[in-house]
């Protein structure tokens, strides 16, 4: 007796968690300790001390009923605030308190934003390869995805094929930048050309087409890449942020959608989007975590362990022959699979006690992810794995 | 360029936070010490100790990367084993960890449920008077509301009329006990009648129809009365509970679903709540606060508080000739309008500096709802007002 939409979603649901879910019956099987999991995208660098201190200090001095309580469903006031002088402060905007939704978490933020423009069969383009619960988000609004492919190697959007996908049907585009699962950056030059063709497009239809990016990965950014911020380009922009990854705290559903005040008719939009926080049954975000992040937008875990996980297996992975670009930011690998079917190079990966995710999740077959936002020691101990798998498929040098 | 549904539901926001607003905006003008405002559901109960306490030593104690970190969508299995437990301790159940969904309160768990139940053009059967944003979570999953008349002047269920409106579109039924806006407790004895009707329709219909029974408010109730577990009585119940009422920490969005063993195909059931939990945004409840409450499962806050401003209440406002079913639950009193229009009535209380939520917003005209979750204080100091009011009616004996 389950609705059709949660069928399809059950048909769907994420490769990505049943892949964790065989690594732990591996470890359950072999010890943990010969398990090599790359599956899940879950933190491991240390959560900020300034974090657990913010929590405490909150806790310890603010009246419990007034911290805890009903706040404006968009969040706190001098939280939205100083979201948006962070933000004005580092990337020169000028965003006011009204710009800034909080949210439970990124999830939280695109649900929200979908229900507030989505009608039945609208559009919404994404780049593959991409997070596959887009389609699930997309779904639950009764839009329809729409994909574009990219350039190979580099796995940067093709920009034509972009052009060519839009049409009237579509209301949005989304984009996640740092890329899961590949790494890639976009650059300035990239998303310029996006908010181009986009210009031109709304002109054409004569509607709005709305961009939500997606930047979860932000503060992960390496070689000193720019992220470039991209209300600077295109008005009808969402920006959706979390801070999962930044302060290693995924569990606490917390994050923020920006409507910035170049979008047509922000002020409406913005009602909107904390409606739709409401009625889809948020509410609002946790206040206590509202509050604790407010003091933590400078903060950031440790960036160089994921840096130095990233260095240690792409450069062990390339020397073996695998075939990989080069991450810029994120904490995933994606990694060219020696044989055509890529569910079969995972089978045969875990039989080596390797935990991949197949590519297909990201609506990439042929490829595999590879998330190194594990423990160093464990990329070390999984290299012997690696290079037996690699000489299975007589890729070492 | 916002969605025809979200059109819909900012037609339909909230008239209770329009009214809220509202208040705020008369007390910056006469000063918020004359302003009466029995609008919101916030509670004013302090919130106890032992909450604050948890979380410190939480904070204090455990790996910060593990307290913050994603677990299983449903929770984290010694949270949902603790709710197992208690409820298994406190109403007889056997319920195991596998039947505890952890969710994002009570809105959130709604959500989920109808996520994984409702499809396009399903019937939902609501009880009238009832909390409006039933409407919306409805209506998200493009439900239809069909809606049941009370009773008057008991506000109990006329049950001939549920039995009627019943047919073969009839998905899910949802009921709130106690009941916001009337305060009316559902006894075992109607409990009972609403699942024999609903068995004999389910094997009329051949399909399950579900019953989600919303219980915010089981812990304030008054008076000694029982508030029935109702999974006794009717196995595809699913149980919705909020700590928000309990624990006076509605901001922190946290709450449980219940699938209990009696459910037909429970385990399915319970893995599509799950996922649903994860693509609907929610991802899970907040870690942090899932530890906490699992430390305070039998903590409440003062219901005594609130026991003494129903009373305080009721009493004046009927001794000065108002009429109003006693409430036996939650924090609201449900006042016949003494005009048959209550937004006219609404109005002219204002003028007193009286902020009331109509009945309209609860599918109910011709009533007004007074939240009593206020300081015992306010509640004094506004009774001349009332007495006025009172007086313009002719009401007073």
């Amino acid at each position: 007796m389950l609705s059709k939409q949660m069928l399809y979603n059950l048909e769907n649901s994420s490769a990505i968690r049943q892949m964790f879910i065989e690594g732990q019956e591996l470890a359950a099987r072999v010890g943990a300790e010969n398990v090599y999991d790359f599956s899940l995208g879950n933190p491991a660098a240390p959560v900020p001390e300034a974090f657990t201190q913010a929590l405490l200090d909150i806790i310890q001095t603010e009246d419990s009923l007034t911290l805890h309580g009903y706040m404006n469903n968009a969040g706190y006031p001098e939280v939205r605030q100083a979201v948006a002088d962070s933000l004005n402060r580092r990337f020169g905007l000028s965003l006011g308190m009204e710009n800034i939704i909080m949210t439970n978490g990124a999830a939280g933020a695109i649900n929200i934003v979908f229900k507030a423009i989505l009608d039945v069969e609208d559009d919404v383009v994404v780049f593959r390869p991409y997070f596959g619960e887009y389609r699930s988000y997309v779904s639950n609004w009764h839009g329809r995805c729409v994909e574009v492919d990219p350039l190979l190697p580099s796995f940067q959007p093709d920009l034509e094929d972009f052009e060519r996908k839009i049409d009237e049907r579509t209301k949005a585009v989304i984009l996640n930048n740092p890329v899961n699962p590949t790494g890639v950056v976009y650059s300035a030059e990239t998303l310029e050309s996006i908010a181009r063709i986009l210009e031109r497009k709304q002109a054409e239809y004569r509607h709005e087409i709305y961009l939500l990016v997606d930047e979860p990965y932000r503060e992960l950014a390496y070689d000193g890449v720019d992220v470039p911020y991209v209300t600077k380009f295109y008005g009808n922009t969402f920006v959706i942020y979390s801070f999962s990854k930044t302060l290693s705290v995924p569990g606490e559903r917390i994050g923020y959608v920006v409507v910035p005040p170049a979008m047509a008719d922000w002020e409406n939009m913005a009602n909107a989007v904390t409606v739709a926080n409401r009625v889809c049954g948020f509410i609002n975000a946790p206040s206590l975590l509202q509050k604790a992040v407010a003091r933590c937008l400078d903060e950031k875990c440790d960036i160089g362990f994921y840096d130095r996980n990233r260095r240690l297996l792409y450069d062990a992975l390339t020397g073996m022959g695998f075939q990989c670009v080069r991450p810029e930011g994120a904490f995933y690998l994606f990694v060219r699979s020696p044989e055509e079917n890529e569910k079969q190079f995972v089978a045969r990966a875990k039989k080596h006690n390797l935990i991949l995710v197949s590519g297909s999740t990201f609506s990439m077959p042929g490829y595999v992810r590879l998330a190194y936002c594990v423990k160093t020691d464990m990329i070390q101990r999984s290299l012997p794995a690696f290079e037996d798998l690699a000489r299975e498929y007589n890729l070492i040098p």
